[in-house]
């Protein structure tokens, strides 16, 4: 049994994914389909590459997963499909599938043949393109025919940041639904002291390292080693996010008291 | 393994879809039950009905699609099991299923039989009957068993338009998550010129149709063979239903240039 | 083939809740998920409580439910597993599973032992802990190995009223979607008198006792009787919540015109 996750900018209040799933099921019907998110913020590329970048390190070896935002659907963008740490990514070449297939390891790209498409509609590869070519690898057919090799025509970066001596500059990569800001830097390879100073637009503001929300007291701002192996600046039981005033692709600067990072 | 697919008006917030899911696994512990969606607006049975058309077609042989939209629900509205085209379609009769029926060809309707449901609550007949009467049917119960045949007493027609020499005019019948608008008119028959006029509230607007999207210009209009088969107004990364100022229900005249259509 | 249905509050729109399905599916490929909701306010223990007792009654035997509205993670509340009435309930113990498992019946209470968890990041419990405990007994695992037994620290009690001599004073619950009122006092103990008044704040509105939303006239207060088996007050067709301006937590107090209860 293969598990296929999609993740897509459809919105969970129309047909699309339903389509996409029902295709997938036609051809491979033991198939198990899971829903990633549909709710990325529609056309943002970016936004979908962090969920799938998120989400695909926890699927069992095998498992294929469906990225599907997709701006320049019916243009010259190439669809793929990748093998990379034993999963599979699936989409279109624009960048969306980029930061998890390198974080999985040693991505080979190919470009999904068009015979393995339905008739295509020119609006809907999801659909017509991405669902058949994830169903037939979800049955059995080798990764080799899926098409021939094509190399990465986008590459999207993700963990952009600077550091120098006691502080660090990122990026909000991502605000999740409880305020928690997430940082475009990783928090495994500093040694961090306990206290400093956030800086957003010029207002610098005090935080302290914890290692839990819980841990923190009321109204104050935490920075946290997230879930995902990131920064995180968070508060507890509140929107740190709000409070900030911050949202993705903002500059935040991070300097710690004691110039050790 | 039959697939089960389910459209209702109850909202992602609720228990009363997992209610639903968790009585068809007890019934049927082998039916893939799908969700559609579960955001049609509520008591909106015209949206439901657009929805569940555009999905159904796309599920495989077999396959049961459950569409709850009911705000009958109660009173002296049917309980119905159609079977068309060789998929099921389990609801209220109250037009939600009509469209899909009629699309997937020759639907044969019975009324759900009283001995089929859970005790019935009277205000929550997606758990008591409909998912029920599905789950038998995935389990294997024949069609002709569900109930007595009947007669649609709703039929819901939602493609209804009128043209003449060079113009069309149809109904908004949705707005997508991004913006695109579905007409009631279909895209295959008509021999359309490249360019013309889109008139709401007495605006007329320049179009031009293009094959996708992306082929479009900035900020212009664009007609499209929609992937459902119906004629589309869109604009490449916007919103065209904002920029028209349109909603479900709004009339458009199209207009071609040249007369042909 | 077990079911494993999930409650959270992580919003459909990130990828913690698929992380918390790929991290099962690692475990136990033959697990059947399925999503209660994930739309539960943030942080919000009464609503996740109440939605998941909802829901649990109508899984099927040997199912399990993994409630996660935790914002305590990290902090010192115990992460639990919950054997009653056939099902199993796995989540943290800050009353979010107390009202389900004291209605499916004979809860018996277990820690989860740190053995069965994945290396916990402090922020991500759901993923780290819940979902691996519940995939473990989807496998498997016999209840007693799941841990030590425990008490409850945290008992909720959602069903809070008052009645005398024709009149009762309860809580509203819920509000869905639909903005029908769900009070906290079942419906089945008193014998309703047809018709009364509703106060809320201090205005009394005249309500009528009917079977269904369907049986009311146009702007007609209804008292029903629930799906859930709770006292509800409705509207046809329109919203009870917003009539009345209220919301969870707000009392009301209900006077039957005939003073029999």
């Amino acid at each position: 049994m293969v598990v296929i996750g999609l993740l897509t900018d459809f919105g969970n209040g129309d047909y699309y994914a339903a389509a996409m799933k029902a295709v997938i099921l036609s051809i491979c019907p033991e198939a198990r389909v899971i829903d990633v998110t549909h709710e990325v913020s529609p056309f943002n590329v970016k936004e979908g590459a962090f969920l799938l970048w998120q989400a695909a390190r926890w699927f069992p070896q095998g498992s294929i997963l469906v990225g599907v935002v997709d701006p320049g659907v019916g243009g010259g963008r190439a669809a793929i499909a990748v093998r990379a740490g034993g999963r599979y990514l699936v989409g279109p070449d624009n960048g969306l599938l980029f930061p998890a297939a390198e974080s999985l390891g040693e991505p080979e790209v190919r470009e999904i043949s068009e015979d393995l498409t339905l008739e295509r509609s020119g609006t809907f590869d999801g659909r017509d393109v991405f669902a058949p070519a994830a169903a037939r690898l979800a049955g059995g057919l080798p990764f080799e025919e899926i098409g021939p090799r094509a190399d990465w025509r986008v590459r999207l970066e993700l963990f952009r940041y600077r550091a120098g001596e006691g502080w660090i500059e990122a990026e909000v990569l991502h605000v999740d639904r409880f305020g928690n800001v997430v940082l475009s830097a990783p928090s495994g390879e500093w040694r961090w002291g306990t206290a400093g100073e956030a800086e957003v637009g010029g207002k610098p503001r005090r935080f302290r390292l914890v290692p839990s929300y819980s841990a923190g007291g009321e109204g104050e701002l935490l920075l946290i080693r997230g879930s995902s192996g990131l920064l995180e600046i968070s508060m507890k039981g509140r929107s740190a996010a709000e409070t900030l005033g911050v949202s993705p692709g903002d500059g935040i600067v991070l300097r710690v008291d004691n110039n050790v990072i």
